[in-house]
């Protein structure tokens, strides 16, 4: 099987939006790339499905906005154009069985230490993490105290009420699809500074969720994949990878086997884990692999024939904090024209393991339900069609959104995370440095290992390997003002401290007041 | 490839303590089973070596104890004599630098503080494990609170010097070869009660290391191969199961195709990943294996001239608490006729993952320092020879010397870990629910899963399939008794609190007395 017809500059593991983008950069630059993807389809953890109902429907990564220049550039490069995701309407808070209207990214609080609360955690949180070095968190100056806690901890340490400490789990669970005693504070801050802060990864308008693709995110790894035409092999799952010999020897299930002068690990790093390795990995990330496991989330899309809530005056985004309700997050799916009314929400962390046993009816009937009490409304029991993806069943991607550090692996293991081995270089979302996570950093990873062997190949020189992107012309971010209230509010215990000082001198005006009363003191 | 030769009624993958004792057990049961090995050895994570320096040296799992029933009973069949670990002499305790002698599984402490933090730790641990099923650890009362937690934080909860806070530590690290913060405190505090309890599993004498294997605990995993001859195949990783057709066809890297009418797979939760399976596991089970990491250890042999610890009074037992020392814990690894003097010790957990980047003869000349300083001799710098093996590096067992859970995992992935998938049983160590971790725990899985097979065919009825073990014996647990003191030592804070009132009635005593004296009182 190793003809020289078999050999190639670059084997890419893992067609996904990373593996893809270093193979066309590397074709780009004249070398000679071959992609194996072991599933029978582009696009990794983004998936664009086709039907009548949907018409087509990201059973995946689908959202995109500012600050996202590169996957931007590429979408942009196969003429695939980007729309608003609705939020014209009020978007629903509900909680404690009521739903409240509200505008911006985050609910609206009405106790006033609520809000005091709020305001202190994620200004805390975004301060924490401006002494985080994105592309190494593992050298911040309170890295070990900071990856010994988990979220929960922290949010222990820093919320003085329940609300805020409640909010913040859903917050956890919306952003990394896992809980807050799971994962490391150290890893958490992090990951929301890469992304660009609290609000920049939370908001849709001017954030994370701002836009969708006009004919689903897959088309980008679709375009990508016809472009590299049979350098792209499917059903191709790699088991073995043999750096023993002068070239690297890639072999797959179906006993294929692919000869190379370098390698690029395109997958998710637990999923380093489906090959054998000759020689074995070096020990930290053979420990690393084994470490860094994958958020848990169904993704449902319910669809209806009419666009009901917003005539009820709802753009379809709903919060929800609720035990018992499926669904933490909403957003409207429909499409940009207003054809195809859709409610996209996810089951996360937590409630997806709860619910992953459930039949998909048993799921369907139980988000109607929900939505008809969120949005008030009958209308929401009658769907008329309903799209849904568990990741956590997902053999080659191991759960979704993307991986999570447990406390204390961050600074033990974090940095052989992008470190090469001999000849295979590491890329996907997970080596990422802005956007790890979203399809943002998959491209950024992806062009990053390809420049690393155009580097080894000695084409381009060690500065060039990681490039800044160029703002986009078309999705440009706007800075978020901070209210003169959010700048100056005191956190709860700030506002406590305030209250028995000024309690403090209250008393004792009144005492020396008293005093004068009753005579007590010296008179003059 | 899959002619009817290759055939059989069980495939069992993995040659370790667990995969083997289920196929020995098939096999008197009067079946076919296959035994497919990726290393070129058996034994898994035993692993004895002969040379002329060392003569016989256990590189991995090594130390059985009492009421590790099903393992004695193992090796009494293969006529494998066990020794004890010398604990004649004092054994040391080194910490701000310098060594004390004690006896006992547990150093003396010398402050009345920290003899009670430590004496109400050790309780409350126990404690805690008695209400944790062996069998089933998520459904402890408290089951979802304390796998929120870490061991780190019910140490800061439960302790109330850092003294007991640091021993904690050790404590966690000897143990399970990870950090306490690393480690939910469900999972370690059931760890802890399925091996015994503190006592049973810590002590030298009447516990997890009151003896060895006589010629190495490998020779049991060579017996009961020897016992299979051809039933037996090494090199060959599995790195494909299909479970879609009347047989499950197992396929190796060297692209032969084994069929089974059932398959065992015995290997640690986590190395499920390096096959393929078709169709794809189950959604939790997915996850769980990337949710259950491999301890990190190095374990190290330093070979001297003579036994010079023991003529000094020592035993050879250190237990090290310093953050700059590579080792946390020795013991006497001298032969059982007091030949080839030795000392073994082990790099634990954040220590193991620093110290994986030194050359082995950089590793060793840290510990003979230590050595010399722990023991007060120069004679400990002067080594004949050296063995260790990080088993952090080994591919097929991802780290040693078990899997652990981080927070969060166990309530929620726990239940499916012996679960069947289809025709797939689990075996391995970490499915056990006695001395899970342990060659015993390696022993009550294989002999389990063997048995969930024959009950599947209708061999065995279902209460078959779980079976208790007759005692030893030759090794026979002896009670761990509390002495009175122990009983009823207050905790810390009890003390305090005692204090706190008779502090009161002091000073209420006093002030009574005083009022008298200055004739505050009336008299009568």
């Amino acid at each position: 099987m190793t003809t020289p017809n078999n050999t190639y500059d670059v084997i890419v593991i893992g067609a996904g939006i990373s593996g893809l983008s270093a193979a066309k950069l590397l074709k780009e630059s004249g070398l000679n790339p071959l992609v194996l993807e072991a599933r029978d389809r582009v696009g990794g953890r983004t998936f664009t499905v086709r039907n009548r109902e949907a018409k087509y429907v990201d059973l995946g990564g689908a959202y995109v906005g500012p600050t996202q220049n590169r996957i931007l550039r590429l979408a942009k490069e196969y003429g695939i154009d980007t729309y608003k995701v609705n939020e014209e309407e009020n978007l629903l808070h509900h909680y404690q069985g009521k739903s409240h209207g509200f505008k911006g990214a985050f609910p609206t609080m009405w106790n006033p230490l609520a809000i005091m609360d709020f305001n202190n955690l994620f200004k805390k949180m975004d301060e924490m993490g401006l002494e985080i070095p994105r592309e190494a968190p593992w050298r911040a100056p309170h890295a070990e105290e900071w990856d010994k806690m988990s979220m929960e901890t922290l949010f222990k340490k820093l919320c003085w009420t329940r609300t805020a400490r409640r909010f913040a789990t859903l917050f956890v669970n919306a952003n990394v699809t896992s809980e807050p005693h799971e994962v490391s504070a150290l890893w958490f801050l992090w990951y929301i500074k890469q992304c660009g802060g609290i609000m920049r990864i939370f908001s849709t308008t001017n954030g994370g969720q701002e836009r969708k693709f006009v004919g689903g995110s897959g088309q980008i790894s679709e375009s990508m994949a016809r472009e590299l035409g049979d350098q792209v092999l499917l059903q191709s799952p790699v088991c073995g990878i043999d750096q023993s010999g002068v070239l690297v020897a890639v072999e797959t299930l179906d006993h294929r086997t692919y000869m190379g002068n370098y390698v690029i690990v395109a997958t998710p790093p637990a999923l380093n884990l489906k090959m054998h390795f000759n020689p074995a990995l070096p020990p930290l990330r053979n420990q690393l692999i084994n470490r860094v496991p994958m958020g848990s989330v169904i993704k449902c899309m319910v669809y209806y024939k009419e666009n009901f809530w917003r005539k009820m005056g709802f753009c379809g985004t709903m919060i929800i904090e609720d035990e018992e309700s499926p669904i933490g997050l909403t957003l409207d799916d429909t499409k940009p024209d207003g054809s195809v009314p859709a409610i996209m929400g996810f089951i996360l962390a937590r409630k997806c393991r709860r619910l992953s046993v459930l039949s998909k009816e048993e799921r369907l009937k139980k988000i109607c339900e929900l939505y008809a009490k969120v949005l008030g409304t009958e209308e929401a029991l009658h769907p008329i069609h309903y799209e849904e993806k568990n990741w956590c069943e997902e053999q080659y991607s191991g759960g979704c959104y993307t991986a999570y550090y447990p406390p204390g692996i961050l600074t033990q293991f974090g940095r052989v995370l992008r470190e090469p081995v001999d000849r295979l270089f590491f890329a996907g979302t997970e080596t990422a440095t802005e956007w790890s996570g979203y399809m943002e950093g998959a491209v950024q990873s992806g062009e990053r290992a390809a420049r690393e062997i155009l580097h080894a190949m000695g084409k381009i020189p060690q500065n060039q390997i990681w490039q800044e992107e160029p703002e986009s012309l078309d999705v440009v971010p706007r800075p978020f003002e901070e209210t003169f209230a959010e700048r100056h509010m005191p956190s709860v215990g700030g506002f406590l401290k305030l209250l028995g000082f000024t309690a403090f001198l209250s008393v004792a005006t009144a005492a020396v007041l008293m005093a004068h009363k009753k005579g007590l003191c010296p008179r003059r």
